[in-house]
Parts: C-alpha cells; sequence; structure tokens
C-alpha cells in the first residue's frame, strides 16, 4: 500500500518539481498540495509541462497533517514551525529550506534569523544520501541540503576524507530557477539574458552548510564560495580549486574517486569536465577531477540539475530511504 | 545652440535609451530625466550600460516644463494629460505611448481607454518618417508609432499604394524588452527562456493603427495581427503575408520596393530573409519581400530593433525633423 | 520476449533519441546503433544526457538485419536503399526520413531527387497516428512525419475534414536542433542566439506533404508554409492562419476540436497560446484554436518537440502500434 | 590627412569588428580587408550588422602593403610571417595573435608552436594602454593582449604592484564569441545553449601571458586560469581569488583602485560585481573589488566585452596611441 505524502508549498519550482515526481510514484500517494499563493488555482495551470491535475489548497493542518510523509518546500524560517507542527504528528519529514540543515542554531542565526524550532535540530538528518545513506534510513526529519553544497560537497568529500584539504575556493553558476519563481528585477529575462554577474559577495548562506560538512569529514577550515547566475534555466557548476597539504601531491585522484563512488547510483565520474547539460533533468552529479601539474592545485568540477539533485529528486532519493524503497524509485 | 529637452519618464527601457540618445546628441541638451518609479536614482544606477550619470526626478512641470522639446515615455493613458499640459506651455512633444497614435477617438476608446485629451488628435501627426515626413517637419506634436505597426507599415506600404492588397496576415516575433521592465510571470527568464507562444489573440492593440494607417495608403481592409513573445532581448521580426488581386501579380516586386526606398536612409532591402541581428541597436529597418509562385502569395519580411526604430531613435529621429537637423544626427 | 530492433543512423539527434527511448523500452531489445559518422564512438561518448552505453557500428546488414524492427534515421534519399533491403529481410520499418512520406514518386521527385524505391511507397504508410492508427497497426512500412507536418495536420485535420478550409497560411518557428547536428554557419550559436529569420523561403520541402494530407481529408488546396529558426534548443510552434468559407462561421469550434480529439492519449488542447515548453521533452501536441470575430478567421496554435512528437517519439509510438504494443509504452 | 590601413584576416569575428570600427574612424582611411577563407565575399554579406561594404581580398602585399598601419587578425602562428613581411616595409602593425605577447620565444614556443619571427620579439610592446601607454605610443609592433589576460590584469594590476600578491585563481566565464567564427561541435547552438562547462583544463594559453605580465609588476608566481563557456555570444567575466600575503589584509582597497585607475577612461569601478551586459559593445573593463572578512581573501570580478576591450576595440585603442590619436577615438 502507497504512502500518503502531501507537498506543502507546492506553487514554486522545487515544490511543484516534487509534486510532480511524487504524483508518479508507485509507492507514494500524493494526497494533496498546499501553497501559500495561487490557492485555488490547479498545478497544471501553474505549470503545464507538469501535467499535474491537483489543486492548490491552503493549508490546513487537520486535513493534510493526516499522512505518512511530507515534503516541506517553505522559504526559510517559515518552514520551522510547520515542520514542528508535521512531527507532533508524527508525520516524516523531507524539508526543504535550510532550517535543519545547520546542527548548531547560533551559527544558523547568524546567517539566517531566529530559529523557531532548534529543540528539533538533535534529530534532524543532513539529506545527503552519498553522506549519511544509513542515518536517512532512519530518519523521520531529513534536511535536504542547498544545491550548492550539494554539488560542492559530493566534489570535495573525497579529498575532505583523505585529510588533504588546506584550503578551497568555489567559484559555482547557476541557472536562474535557482533563485526561485519571484520575478524580480533580476530574474527578468532581459537582466539576464546575454549577462553573467557574481552574487551573494562575499557572504552566501550555503557557506557555512558546506563547512560544516566539511568539517565532519575531518576538513575543518573556511572556505571562499562565490556564486554567478547564467543565463541558463536549470543547472549548476561548481568549480573548486583545492590547494592541499603535501599528501595531495602523492595522491591517485582517478583511484580516490572511482574507489569513493563505485556504488553510488547517482555520482558519475568523466574524464572530461561535465556540462550541466549532461544532467539536466536528473538525480546525477557528474564529477571530474583534475591537476593542475605547474601549481599542484587539483581542480573538481561537479554539476547538477538544481532544482532535481539540488532539491526536489534528492528529496525524493531521501524520501525512498526513509520508507525502504529503492532509492532510485520515481527518479529515474 | 541646442535645444533644450527632457525625458518624462525615463524609468522604462524605452525612455531610457531615449535619454541615451539625446545626451550624446549634437544638438539637443537633456535637461532633466523624470520618472514616476525609481525618483532618485541615478540611470546609471539602473542602467549601467547607458552611462548617463543623471538622476530620476519627480515630475514638476514648473521645473521640467521651460523646453523646447520634450520626449514623453509613459504608458497609455497617462500619457495624454502630460502631453497637453506640455503643448500649454508650447513645448514640442514626441509621445512615445499610443494617445495620438489613433486619429479617431472613438477607436482609442474601443481599444484603449477614455481619452483624455481629444482635443490634440487633430495637431498629432503619426510619426512614421517614411510616411509623414513633410508632416513631421511642422508638427508640434508626434505620435512616435507602435513598435509592430512600425515594421509591418514599412513592409507594405509600397503595396498599399499600389492598391492590391487584398488580405493581410502579420505574424510578428518579438524580443521580450517589448514587454517593458516590468517584472511579472510573463518575462521570468524561466518562463521565457526555450520558449516560445503568442499573446493578446485575437485582438492585440497595434491591429487599429496598422488599419488605420494602411487606409491612408488606399488599403481599407481588416488585417489578420498575432505577435509572439521569443527567448530574446532586443528585436522584432514581423511576418507579412499578402493575398492580392489580380494585379498583384503583374508587379515587379523588386523594382517597387527598390524605387519605394531608395531615398530613404534607414530602410534596407535585402534579398535573404532579414533576421533582427541584422538591425540590432540601429534605427534600420531591413526588409525583404518574395513571392510564391505556387500560391501567388506575397511575403514580406521587415526586421527593426523594437526600442530603437520601434520607439527610441525613431523618437529622436522625429525630433530631429521637428527641429529641422539632419535626420539621422544623433542615432548613426 | 522483446522485439530484436536496430537503430540506423544514430549519431544524429532524432537517432540518438530514438536509441535511447528504445533501451529503456521494456518490450523492445535495441540490439545494435549503426552510424555512417563516428562509427566506434559510444553514444554516451556523442551524447552524455541519453547514458547509452553502446558503440556505434559501421553499417554490416548480415549482423544488422536479422531483427524484428528497425528505425532508420538516414538522410532523405540515403534512406531508401537501406529501407529496401531491411524489407527485403522482412524487417518492419519506421523511416524518419522524407522518402517514403509523399505517396507519389512523382511529388517526391519534383521537392526532393530521383527515387531510389518507388515500389514501395504503396506499402508504406504515413506515421501519423491519430490519422492513420488502424493502418500502422497492420504496416510493414511506415513512413514517420516530418516535424512540421504533424504539428500542422494535428492543427488542421478537425477543420479539414469538416470541409470549411479556403485558404490556409503556416507560419513555424522551431528550435535548433531541427536543422539537425551538423556544425554550420547557421547553426552556430553565434548566429543565433539573439536572432530569428525565415528559412526556405518560399519552398520548404515540407510543403508537399502538408497539402497531401490534408488532401486526403478533402481539403485540396495549396498552402503558404512559412518556417523561423528560433534561439531556442527544442520545440516546435505552428500558427495556422485560417480563412474558411461561409461554413466555417457556423462551426463551434471548441466543440470540434474536443469531439476529435476526446480519445486522443497523446493531443492536449488549451484555452491559451501553448508554449514549446508545455511540451518539450514529451510526445504530446498541445493544440488552442480561437476565431478572430473581425475578420471571421480562425487561427489554430500546436506546439510539439520536434524531436519527439515530430521525430523520435512518435517513431517509437509507431513501433508500438505495429507490434500491437500499448500506445504510450517506453514514451510517457 | 587620415593615416592608411588595411585589416588583414577580417572574415573572422575579430577582423571583422576591427574593420567596422576602422571604417568609421575619423582618422583613418580604411583601403582594403584581406581573408584566408571567403575571398571575393563582401564584409556586409558575411557581417550585415556592421554594414561595411567592402570586399574581402586575397593577401598581395604588393597592394595591401603600402599603407601607413596594418591590424593583423591571424591565426596563432599564421600571424608572425606576415607581421615580418609588414614591419620590413614599415608597416606599424597591431597584431591580434598571441605570435608576439610573450618576450621569451621559449615560452611561446613551450604553449604554442616553434616561432617564425623571433627576431621581432624585442620590438614589440605589450598592447595593454593601462599598463603601456607610453611604450605604445613610440611603438612599431602592438602585440594585442588576449582577452581574458586584459581583464585578469587590469583586475589584478593594482595588487600586483603593491606586492601583496601570494596565490591567484582566475575564474573566467566567456561566450561563444570568444571561440571564433568557425563551426564546430562544440560552437553548435544546440552544444552550448541550457550549458555551462570548462575547457582549456588545466593549461590553457592565456596563462603564461597572465603569469609573464603579473611578474613585471613584481608578482612572480604561478597562477591558477580555468576558462569557461557560457550561453552567450559577447562578453567575459572574470573572477579572481587573491591569497595575499600579511600586507594585503592592510591595504585600503578602495582607494587603491580609485587611485589606480582614476585616470583611466575605460576603466571603471563599482562597487556591486559587473555584468558582462553593462560593458557589452564598449572598450570598458569594469572592475569591482571585494574582500572576504572570514577568509581575509580579496575577490576581483572583472568584466569586458571579448570582442571589443578584449581583441578589436582595443586595437583601435592601441593604434590611436601609435598614431598620437585621442586616446578613444573611433571607439566611443
Amino acid at each position: 500500500m502507497p504512502h500518503s505524502v502531501v507537498v506543502f508549498g507546492a506553487a514554486g519550482y522545487t515544490g511543484a518539481l516534487t509534486a510532480k515526481l511524487l504524483y508518479g510514484h508507485p509507492s507514494f500517494e500524493l494526497r494533496a498540495l498546499t501553497a501559500r499563493s495561487d490557492v485555488g488555482r490547479r498545478l497544471d495551470d501553474l505549470y503545464p509541462h507538469h501535467r499535474i491535475p491537483l489543486e492548490l489548497e491552503e493549508l490546513d493542518l487537520d486535513r493534510h497533517g493526516e499522512i505518512d510523509a511530507a515534503v516541506v518546500a517553505y522559504p526559510h524560517g517559515a518552514s520551522a514551525p510547520l515542520v514542528k507542527a508535521l512531527r507532533e504528528r508524527e508525520v516524516r519529514v523531507v524539508d526543504l529550506s535550510a532550517d535543519f540543515r545547520l546542527r548548531d542554531a547560533a551559527t544558523y542565526e547568524a546567517w539566517y534569523r531566529p530559529h523557531e524550532a532548534p529543540e528539533l535540530l538533535d534529530d534532524a538528518v543532513y539529506g545527503l544520501p552519498e553522506r549519511y545513506r544509513e542515518q536517512i534510513r532512519g530518519a523521520s526529519l531529513v534536511a535536504n541540503p542547498g544545491c550548492y553544497p550539494t554539488a560542492a560537497l559530493l566534489a570535495l568529500a573525497p579529498l575532505a576524507r583523505e585529510g588533504v584539504l588546506d584550503d578551497v575556493v568555489i567559484d559555482a553558476k547557476s541557472g536562474v530557477s535557482g533563485a526561485g519563481r519571484a520575478a524580480t528585477d533580476k530574474t527578468h529575462f532581459v537582466a539576464v539574458d546575454e549577462n553573467v554577474s557574481a552574487y551573494g559577495v562575499p557572504r552566501h548562506r550555503h557557506t557555512p552548510e558546506i563547512e560544516q560538512e566539511l568539517a565532519t569529514l575531518g576538513a575543518d577550515l573556511r572556505i571562499t564560495f562565490t556564486p554567478h547566475l547564467l543565463p541558463l534555466d536549470q543547472g549548476e557548476l561548481v568549480t573548486c580549486y583545492v590547494t592541499g597539504n603535501g599528501a595531495l601531491e602523492d595522491l591517485d585522484l582517478d583511484e580516490l574517486y572511482a574507489g569513493s563512488y563505485a556504488d553510488e547510483p547517482f555520482v558519475e565520474l568523466a574524464a572530461a569536465p561535465p556540462g550541466v547539460r549532461d544532467v539536466r533533468e536528473t538525480n546525477f552529479c557528474r564529477i571530474s577531477v583534475h591537476r593542475d601539474p605547474r601549481t599542484s592545485r587539483v581542480i573538481v568540477f561537479a554539476a547538477i540539475d538544481n532544482l532535481w539533485k539540488g532539491a526536489a529528486s534528492q528529496a525524493v532519493q531521501n524520501l525512498n530511504l526513509m520508507f525502504g524503497l529503492p532509492e532510485g524509485e520515481g527518479i529515474t
């Protein structure tokens, strides 16, 4: 019997895509979609290409809370109270916001805002399956990673585990869907088309998330992270420049990465630098690692689809793990 | 001595570009820029690439009305009262809105809204220099044509004059800047990118403008006009499908068009169908005429830059004519 | 037991996509891929995002001809001899070229070139399932329609059947993948980006194909068809301008189209003009029909993905019919 | 009296744009255009938007060598012999290739190929006016910088002069025109659209050029330089990540950059990270410098138009200096 699920906040790009993936998922039954705007409209009116004939409903926990699983696609800050309410009803939750990604409430509050449910932080598992697969299997609350951290951590984890990272610069490039559905001066076609520029300089809020997870792998360092907005829809590329300690020079990089990801169904290794087209509308992360013999620096590229592996399909991957389902069900 | 000029409504795309052209114009002195939003911001903050270090000011006719010339880049309806006030001060005006394009107030009101200054309609000259050059020279109020009518009329005028038009379908394609600076669901990058669709079906408001002007050339007919939004910034292509009466078949089209536009500095004829890149950031209209021997239909393509010949540079072309200056000054 | 199938000419866009669809198809076993260029390369090297780990092989009918089904994705003219050889081995064939679309060899030769296998024309069924579903079920050779005819015929068939078409203008807009994989001056990014222009004026070779099929529905007329190239990858929109006889005015268009396509799994009707994003990477054709009360003209829009419904997924839809499988298997 | 000039290799993007700028230049007379392909075609046939009605001619030094000035837009390696022949005729040359950028023939040969005219290296001046204005004024041979080095050096020179650079990573993003006019798998619209990827990893040939010029400023270090291809036409952004020695922390960056570029007509400083749209079709380089207080790293962004300041307009800027003309003549 399928598990009942509701997507909370399905009017945005990531919520809507999660709804689409769950609507076609053989082991989940998508009970309802809620939204904070556009209540009463059908999702296939807002997103014709998703073809989901369900109406966006106003949140009503009495109706929407009697479920097995929830995906919450609310903005940061707005998410925590809803997650708390759902957890009180024993609903298993994947949260797409940043509210439960940072283990330390103080760090969250330094980068975001006062935390509304810090008591849940201990229960939350960081939802990067390639790192925390077992913990996710037993979790009742999964904090879905940010899109940039997903790509950056998959790119850097093998090196971090080896203890060879001295310094890391991450130059990231993202399509416009990463900026969300809000129509603003920044997302206007004319502002983006034939353009490229950096944003969030020098303190983008995905920085502490990347640092936290590198530290759990033994690489306790401050990174430099700079995202850029590109004239494309979906896709994200991180270019990671790694300065290592002496041991980095002796590593066989190909062997290291091949070994690290041999059993990972959604990580691909490539000889050539990946393009975001290679992973468009998939849950794959495609990685290529290069050494510059002139500087001894190592460059790691990782490409994902920011709406898929960077958000919605990774949320479903986490749900699959939480409910004991095949990890790729509904997303391949 | 240069003529003093103010651009009213310089925060939008066409007003800002007009400001840029006039700022560098040797015979005009750009005295001020007004705006309805963004008052207090500098234009080079809103539009860095225009490099105009002037501040957007709140409208104050006592300060802004003591000038020789005005360009009004207000929305339809908002324009008429301002134009009226400026005309009362004997300022010569080029109006970029639709408010004075339609000679008949009733037609205007059927397609737009109640007219706020119908008494000025008789004075207004339709600002298509290739059609009304002499009248513009003597005009105190010029109604700058819509972008689609500019391209469509230049494409069709030679045939209209010959009296051979029986039926016309105009399929138009426009870049997103034609939709203006407002950030909406329709102008969001993700909505436009990798997409194309029609809008304004079946009653786009440029229709009566095209029909009015064809009628003055002897072609009194109802046209079909359908614009489409394309994933590009600036540029507009009209594809005109002409069904003619018997006389059309006997016309030497190349000769007709060459003769019609031999002396026109801003109309180019081309053997191959034009692309909008060919005219990007210019005041040119590039036209190509083809006959389909199988159907006897004639197809005329015309490409312009919607912000230039379709708005701002044509406004300057009109100002040049009104003030007895070389027609291409400041726009070539 | 799955049916064995080979894709001949899998290095191009449509052949490669057909290979991808058949590789994941539960009822076909993709035995091999052949190519005329790039022999020896793996398809996932040429097209990483398709993820098909098969090598492109040189054609060898002894090895490649012992199969149940073939998809031929050769250029026009090159296809006919291969199709003939495959038919001699009793392989059931879907041909993506134009070689068997036109029933009359003389018409083919007037628009294309000498025909290499005219004796097969009588056996060939035009592979538009919405028109010839039953014939396709029994066919051994299916001529997959051109992309433009697919969209145009689905848009116009209901009106053609009613006998109300007097004159039709089809203005088509296509993404660059429609021009194929060859790197040319026309497909260079810089030529296409920020541009739009018509091509194939006034005699594009999809014209006789559309006329032939309209005639079979009772609408024997010469159409005007003009395609335009747009700065996008996949997607095709046809805007059909229909001048009708008197009976057209009395038709209830919504009822007509709803009735015509009520049972069609891959035709969608929409109130608003469709965008190509709505059907991207799907086998759907999305249609919207509008009447202009001022001119009595009817405008029908139809959007498809040129590589999917316009080529590869329609080929699989046809294969499904030919082998008695569920029509949407492997393409939904 | 204007100086006579010929553009050698005017069929490519940079040569054609140089031709356009010189055609409209008040102090030069564009005598001829030569080309290695497309001989006999008119430039306005190849590049309609440039509107230069001159024919591309086969090289004939007897006709084309009797001039005051030459711009050579040949590929690397092909340029040196032609430059040599022109210098023997005492023509003053701006060379757009890499052949005379590297002072050391051995370095050139390590990164490119055998050098055909090493005896001219001592005479060649590196044509970055902001660095070598006086030397360019007296030069007979100017090596126009590469596009990436132009942006990178303008971004980094103030820091290099201060002696605070310890390590530099340059992550560069470029539009497709930087890859030249050749139609290849890499420049096909479908390969670039909705994509981003790195190329030239880890040894792009602009690396030694940047290192050479940083060394002349006192910063003798090995840099990491990685360019990425973006789905846009013209424009280039470099993001420079600077690790400094202790003295970097004490620098007032805003003051340093303001002082360095106070008198530079074509360098703009901006508080916000620049976009390439800000400098499109201009000779400007727009720079923004930021310090990350968490890591003490400094990030410098510089945006140029790769075809203008990165090639053609900088070539004209150099010609202006060489002939004692106002530096911005013909390019503002």
